[in-house]
């Protein structure tokens, strides 16, 4: 087969473990983890995204994890700084962040909207989303 | 902890196994799968980021994987299809699709620029990714 239908191959090797679903991000509910910054997850199975907005002037401390995480900037500007590497993003940028890599990020005066994936599903994250997506999503079964 | 100390914890529980990248999109080489159809992925670990951009009137044939996915809208318009449910998407918008679950997705008269996550990564786009990244991506060790 070709690379397109090695990719788009229909056969039926596996048993879907669970539904797929339709979700409107502005229907779920944000957290605000710290002043200024936002969460909007929504969970997968083993994967989690979570939609990340900055207030000008807030901040994403500096911390660790043992999930496997990629961020996409979607709107704005973003200082971020992955193992000792500084840079400001701006939408389309990538971050790829391996597990227990140190990371961060703040805004300055201009607002931001990043979104993460992350594999495993993030538990603190995994939690909000469970609580918050009834209303945002339509089950496709 | 509270949640915020929870999630932003900085204690190094494991080693990194990779280092940590920078990616500029526009800078990874666009190959086109079908016509109007074209991918840029970014590799993680276990997890890879593919944008898809589609021409008006291309189509991401109906397909199934083992792979877990979820699809974010970022520009334009995108009629979706998961297990016999079609929808019209727009940017923010989210489709959760879980292993084997058969998917696929078309545009009419607008084109759009959607973003996929997969976990573990699918091997038709690592190897592509490979190929495409060093001369887009930054890495920080």
């Amino acid at each position: 087969m070709n690379d397109a239908a090695t990719h788009f191959a229909s056969s039926q090797g596996g048993t879907p473990a669970d539904v797929g679903k339709y979700v409107d991000r502005t229907a779920i509910e944000a957290a605000e983890i710290l002043p200024g910054l936002r969460f909007q997850p929504v969970i997968g199975t083993n994967a989690l995204l979570n939609f990340v907005s900055y207030e000008p002037h807030s901040e994403a401390p500096l911390h660790t994890h043992e999930e496997e995480q990629i961020v996409l900037v979607l709107e704005g500007e973003l200082h971020f700084h992955v193992n000792g590497h500084d840079r400001v993003l701006r939408p389309g940028d990538v971050v790829v962040v391996p597990p227990w890599v140190p990371h961060g990020a703040h805004t300055l005066d201009v607002p931001c909207l990043q979104v993460d994936f992350f594999t495993p599903a993030r538990e603190t994250l995994r939690r909000q989303a469970i609580a918050a997506i009834p209303g945002s999503s339509v089950q496709c079964s």
